[in-house]
């Protein structure tokens, strides 16, 4: 089998990997309908933090189940699934409480961008369709694998109400998705900080009513402008340095809400401006399985699109293009087709 | 009019100071029944940071209404009346949706360690009871003025639910309130972090049901034990010190609440802890004028006795020591009386 291996930086590579198996009982191998890169994988694939070793990539993944391990119960081969970036057993006191990204038994999924993979904890990893989805439909289903789980989980943590005013830091793919999730749950006004006219235009067709283009200090001084002077309801940080959540913080009124699903690098935060804020935060990795019913629902039944985020589509030995592009921001996100 | 200036560290003193008066048309100016030391009295005490300039002290308050600016509506001269440590008009957005410490125009009430104070702002900043409230009653109504409701913005911020399980880190007046109001709010288990005697009995007094008298990793250690291993539902913050902050975040479990209401200390927190622990963060000065209709029906009902936590009652010329009790850790809290 054939799949993508980052060696270095900038240096990811299509290479014969060992076919994925069963190795204990709860695990399952699908055949991936297609895979993607992630945001996240641009910070490796920059050197940061170096890798240490060749490592297999991807984490954001859907497809038809293969072969299942002997206590597998819930999905069986020939089913179409979707599941975490995350791998839980969804049985354990913190999964009860929708928090599965942080599940006792959790494990990352590696390894997706390549025509098979192995899901650990199959049963509570996977969510099954009940038919088999048309083609078309295929890209949004994969967003809610990871990069559209996110953007909910940014738009659920901030508090986003129906009527409230929201704010997104971030136009990645991410950002984008919580525009998306944000106008989903009734957001009366959506600003998007953005400064490239290809994602201020996909961030308009997901809901945004307003853009800002100025950053740091100006940025939020135009958000203030736009929100009585006091900031927005919800704020989105959806980037992961120190910059965006600063802006971010700022960003939000006294007693709102804001949330942080970027993976944070070289961020600290000081007690005594959060103290005086009145933020309430909250973030971390995207618990994925707690929405990936209601997510699957909404795009089986047309009323979200996700996948509009995909505007490059190669095949999977061009993964090197792929991340180059997302790399040089030349686009939002690559879809990969295995076969 | 004699009243208590901060001169230095650990230097308070009782001397002559000029006799307040109305400044603004806005102010009122009110007889004190009774005052007490608070907490983050203790910082500039201690010199962290040091003084600048002789201070007035004190920001609890409560007492007669003597005097009203010509703009002053909702209060008169002879009604009883409770206020904020922080001023503010109760009618800008930020108030409106309930965060009066954050108030455009607030003010920091000062000088309340005296017979007489000038409260900025009467209107949205002081409210008064139907009738004169016994003598008895006194300790308790004045604990709302800041102690009693940070300790109760501490449970609200940390989202305290009926049958939800609490840990408060913290044993200080703020700490033990946060057990009383978390008890008041349907709590059921309430750990409370303490080594000292006297305060562990009031705790439990309070609502307690569990004392956990270890630290740092060990205390977190212990508090994981009560909890099914996964931590507390929701941790009251109530020191403000790095240790304190790392202490909560770590009693937290994932998807859980933590609030921080003591003053921070040179608190610095790392993005990437806040990141993988999916805790909820929120916190910062109480709004206390939120929670003071609520709180005093409370304690006029008898159905809460915050005035619990003065084991130390003085006359106001022995101010010092007052401070000198409480630094030491010899007295919870202080109450002084300036008549």
């Amino acid at each position: 089998m054939r799949g993508a291996v980052l060696h270095g930086t900038r240096d990811v590579r299509i290479e014969e990997r060992a076919r994925p198996k069963i190795v204990r009982p709860t695990d399952a191998v699908i055949r991936i309908s297609a895979a993607c890169v992630c945001g996240s994988d641009l910070w490796p694939y920059r050197g940061n933090p170096p890798i240490t070793q060749p490592t297999p990539m991807g984490h954001e993944y859907c497809g038809i189940v293969e072969e299942v391990g002997s206590a597998v119960k819930s999905v069986k081969p020939g089913q179409f699934v979707i599941g975490s970036f995350f791998a839980s057993d969804n049985v354990c006191p913190t999964c009860q409480i929708g928090y599965q990204s942080s599940c006792r038994q959790r494990e990352l999924v590696g390894g997706a961008q390549a025509p098979l993979l192995r899901v650990p904890l199959a049963d509570g990893t996977l969510v099954a369709t009940r038919d088999i989805p048309s083609e078309d439909l295929i890209p949004s289903l994969l967003t809610l694998s990871d990069v559209m789980g996110t953007g909910w989980f940014a738009a659920d943590a901030a508090n986003v109400r129906p009527g409230g005013t929201v704010a997104v830091v971030g136009d990645g793919a991410v950002g984008l998705l919580g525009v998306l999730s944000a106008k989903q749950m009734g957001a009366g006004r959506i600003i998007a900080m953005s400064r490239h006219e290809s994602r201020q235009k996909l961030a308009r067709e997901f809901g945004a009513t307003d853009i800002v283009t100025e950053r740091g200090d100006e940025g939020v001084a135009r958000i203030k402008d736009l929100t009585d002077g006091i900031g927005a309801d919800s704020v989105l940080e959806c980037v992961g340095t120190g910059e965006s959540m600063q802006q971010a913080i700022q960003s939000t009124r006294p007693g709102g809400f804001m949330s942080y699903v970027g993976v944070p690098h070289g961020v600290e935060l000081k007690g005594e401006q959060l103290f005086y804020s009145h933020v309430h935060l909250h973030g971390g990795p995207a618990p994925v399985r707690r929405y990936l019913p209601e997510m699957i629902d909404l795009v089986l039944d047309g009323k979200i699109n996700p996948g509009k985020v995909f505007d490059l589509v190669l095949p999977l030995n061009q993964v090197a293009e792929g991340y180059r592009a997302m790399d040089e921001r030349r686009a939002i996100k690559a879809l990969l087709c295995p076969q």
